[in-house]
């Protein structure tokens, strides 16, 4: 099995270079976040992620996680590695210091998820549904609710879950039947939910878990959703757990992937209604749940980042020691490393350069979500908040789909060895192909992008976007700036094509929701990929010779691979949005 | 689980109206394949694909091959199909009549072979290895090689398999090391194959292994290999098998998919060397090989279309079945099936319209096979070869490619479902991923298209292809005939470069070589879809009306689907092409 290094270096130069760092620090609250202090937290974050968790990776794949006797265990070694989690005070990294939070930066917190999610995607799921219904709590629990859950879910005691699917609710929520009747200060919660990550294990001393359900009068459809703490354990008065609820795990999925996480079936009153708490008031529940939803949906574009890196530096690994062939120009040569072929060279530099460009996206988001919650001023949050809504769901989805891809390329660059469950590839193949899937499938993000972040405020935030991304390549007077020109022309064109068609024909509009969605990241890591090699020419540039200059250079030129087997797919993405729709639409499905 | 049903109307719309079966049909020896016999095929092996075969594609992946106490099982039900497939007479179809054979034109054969793979890819592979072998040895074997072995293979009572990996020798096969020493009439075989596809099993009475391995004085790399047929039962002088040969199964993998199909650790020699059979001379044995490598090459394209059609099918019933959210113009209207939201239908009609295209060319493929076998003039057999030699890595590479990307989607459509193995849609998506790597990776394949097809014969059969495209397209008074114009400039811009660049830079050119077979392939596609949609229109403007118009309305549309939606990749592509290649071999590898 691959070992996994955390890119630090290059995690660096993100928050450095791309994402002002500096700026994020100094924002109110975050003064601790210091150039030294991130570095050490990225460090010893890197240390557990290589020799804790990565370990862990490929056995728990095997082991899987189990369930005997309404028992769910998840493989050896995890529950250990868990408390360490805890102990070392990982889950409390952006969280409010009033309740045991470091108060550090999303930027920084986001790093470092990019490592548990590269050493041990199973694993990470943990902590990234904490982290979710930490944020739903912080942001609409009452004061009581704050203080009885927060501090035990920050330090990672308790965990936490997200309870929205049932077999006939998938994307479309509104259709869940959970049903909650009030009892003096709680509800009583019947119903069964699906697809529940990590809803029940054997690694935390409680689990809360966020469910959504209907009131007996409520109206059909999303606007008579409510959501309520339904924890495993209702709280003593000491607030320790004591008494089990009403809830259990009925089974766990038999899945392709992530098989070290528990996913889990769960029954909510086989007795007497499980005892929940409302969260915010009757029926408003999708909107608290969306503070959630947005939060994990910008983690699991980043968990698409991760297996891409993982997949990566085993692919990597594997290039540089399998000896196979000769080189083209040395016929009569020695075998040489299949890394010094061009073919395996092509997918190597494709996943590197899309991880990069997927990093500094992702990062990216993370540090407009930090402006959006600290900036002093107002309209500098409203800013940052409209670009981190903006961003979400071209985070969510292509990170996710370049997850994929990357987690493929690491398989093909394998050859047979890589279709062999021993070699580990297979598995970040497997389990990657999940991202595209939950927190809203990428068909979902698409149209979200769409309705509800371009056509719904006209294209003003797009706008915003564009133009900066504009502005930002005009100043730089780098010849990489320039061949940026033709794939912006085809997202402007594409964007204008969108802001007219969506009015008029929102289904047109809609057919070409994923190719516009592929072509606007596809642009906007290039954009960050063309910003990168400013940085690094002006780095190079510098009186003092920089002690990274290697580094440096390959910024430059996997910039110039991006900008030459990536980027020119944009205009092609942009003819099937402005061209496709009405082919996509037109075959009576009978037909299909 | 989903049902299999086979394509039989498209399948014999491209027979019919892409590939001329009319013209096929005429050539000496073929005479018997009538439009009644070939329906009568396809519909017969339909119902053995639908009935037998599909059924135990999901408990075959289940249950798995296992190996114990060096016996390897086939999935429960495998050996009953077999059977049913070899009193089928299904083995028999495309081969000689004066061993047993059919005589059917291979371009019959390949659509026959697309079930099988739909049906069952783990099974199907039986079958395959099988074909391969017969044809290695009807074209390289001794007459008394052929009268022992051919009647029993062609039948399918004994199997075939390839023997060229191992564990040092992949892509690379000149590597390998296995020994073969003489010994009066036969050779003395000595050393361990790997990833040895149905290497053994208990379907069949007798397996014969085509087996790579050096004598004791041949040359280093692939001048010094020679071909063996190795029987795991010797034959009796009444040419029945006997005596167990000193070869055995040490292990079978535990893999990603294909989970019903053994693939096996081979051990020769263990005591005194197995009993091997020259094919042809000394070290000519790559040559003998090739035959059947090219002969698998074109199969394994077609469990590429086969699997892609196989999601797809069972990705159109669950959208058609699931019911989730509102029309995008009925917000407040029921719950609709899935099918009918955009971004699904866009999913569909990817799938749809690639598998049309994949078909076309496909069965094209094997209809320049049969006229390189079987037309009377020399020239037309040279041409076509050329066509095949050329259209084989294409076929292989692409259609995998894109089967791997129907799978992919498949799983998609079916959201949580999909990730799910019970559902069925992952298996397709696990079993495809071999698809690209076996018979020569698709890295392999391009450059095989790049140096072997193209550059060797300095562009003439791949002008010769493209002439006879835009001839055609010229030729076709129909709109959708010049909207290939933009793509068409692009392959022959590409093309242009690769001509030029080849010679002078070849890892240049090879750093282009996945994305111009791409590009190639998707042209082509284009072109086929073209005509596709050409002969539907001349079929619905016919005096009689034809009694299938809707089929014949929906190639139009998926037509219309992929120049729109699929086709405008092709400039990206050349981009790529032209642009790509400096900074894909840039870096220092130290520096990935």
């Amino acid at each position: 099995m691959s070992d996994y290094n955390a890119p630090i270096e290059d995690m660096r130069f993100v928050l450095r270079e791309l994402v002002d760092m500096d700026e994020i620090s100094a924002l109110p609250g975050y003064e601790e976040a210091t150039p030294d202090l991130v570095d050490a937290v990225l460090e010893e974050a890197g240390r557990l992620a290589k020799d804790v968790l990565a370990p862990l990776n490929h056995s728990g794949d095997r082991e899987g996680a189990t369930f005997e006797n309404g028992v769910v265990r998840t493989p050896r070694g995890f529950p250990e590695a868990y408390t360490q989690y805890v102990d070392g005070g990982w889950g409390s990294l952006p969280f409010d210091p009033a309740f045991g939070g470091q108060g550090l930066p999303w930027t920084v917190a986001t790093a470092v998820q990019e490592m548990w999610n590269a050493a041990n995607l199973s694993f990470a799921l943990a902590p990234l549904l904490t982290q979710g219904a930490v944020e739903l709590l912080q942001t609409h629990g009452t004061a009581a609710q704050k203080a009885a859950y927060l501090p035990h879910m920050i330090s990672g005691r308790w965990s936490g879950t997200m309870n929205l699917t049932e077999p006939q609710a998938g994307s479309d929520v509104g259709a869940l039947k959970a049903r909650a009747v009030k009892h003096g200060d709680h509800y009583r919660i019947t119903g069964q939910k699906v697809y529940i990550t990590w809803g029940e294990h054997d690694c935390a001393e409680n689990i809360v878990h966020m469910v959504l359900a209907r009131t007996p009068d409520a109206p059909a459809g999303t606007r008579g959703i409510s959501l309520f703490i339904v924890p495993k354990f209702l709280l003593k008065d000491d607030g320790t757990p004591g008494q089990r609820n009403d809830l259990r795990c009925v089974s766990i999925e038999h899945k392709l992937g992530i098989n070290g996480s528990p996913t889990a079936v769960m029954a909510y009153g086989d007795s007497d209604g499980a005892i929940g708490y409302l969260i915010g008031d009757e029926n408003r529940g999708m909107e608290c749940m969306f503070t959630m939803m947005n939060n994990a949906r910008l983690s699991v574009g980043v968990q698409g980042l991760a297996i891409g890196e993982r997949a990566y530096q085993q692919a990597r690994a594997f290039a540089q020691e399998r000896v196979q062939g000769r080189a083209m120009d040395s016929r009569d040569g020695p075998a040489v490393p299949i890394v010094q072929h061009p073919d395996v060279r092509r997918m190597l530099m494709t996943m590197k350069a899309g991880n990069e460009a997927m990093r500094a996206l992702a990062y990216l988001g993370a540090a407009e979500l930090d402006r959006a919650k600290r900036a002093p001023d107002p309209a500098t949050r409203a800013a940052a908040q409209a670009r981190v809504d903006l961003l979400t769901p071209i985070i969510k989805s292509w990170l996710t789909d370049c997850g994929c891809e990357n987690a493929s390329l690491g398989v093909q660059i394998h050859g047979g060895m890589g279709f062999i469950e021993e070699t580990g590839a297979a598995q970040h193949y497997r389990d990657a192909r999940i991202l595209p899937i939950y927190e809203g499938t990428n068909g979902i993000q698409a149209i979200d992008l769409l309705a509800r972040k371009l056509l719904r405020d006209k294209g003003a935030a797009a706008r915003d976007l564009l133009n900066e991304m504009q502005a930002d390549l005009d100043a730089m007077a780098i010849p990489e700036a320039a061949s940026m020109s033709e794939a912006m022309a085809a997202l402007v064109a594409a964007t204008d094509w969108m802001l007219e068609t969506g009015p008029q024909n929102p289904r047109l509009a809609a057919a070409g929701a994923t190719p516009y969605l592929r072509l606007f990241a596809t642009v906007a890591g290039g954009w960050l990929m063309v910003r990168g090699a400013a940085a690094a020419h002006r780095l190079l540039g510098a009186e003092t010779v920089s002690p990274n200059r290697p580094f440096l250079e390959a910024k430059i030129q996997t910039a110039h691979f991006y900008l030459n087997n990536i980027l020119p797919r944009a205009p092609g993405d942009a003819a099937i949005v402005i061209r496709g729709g009405d082919s996509t639409l037109a075959l009576d499905e009978a037909l299909l």
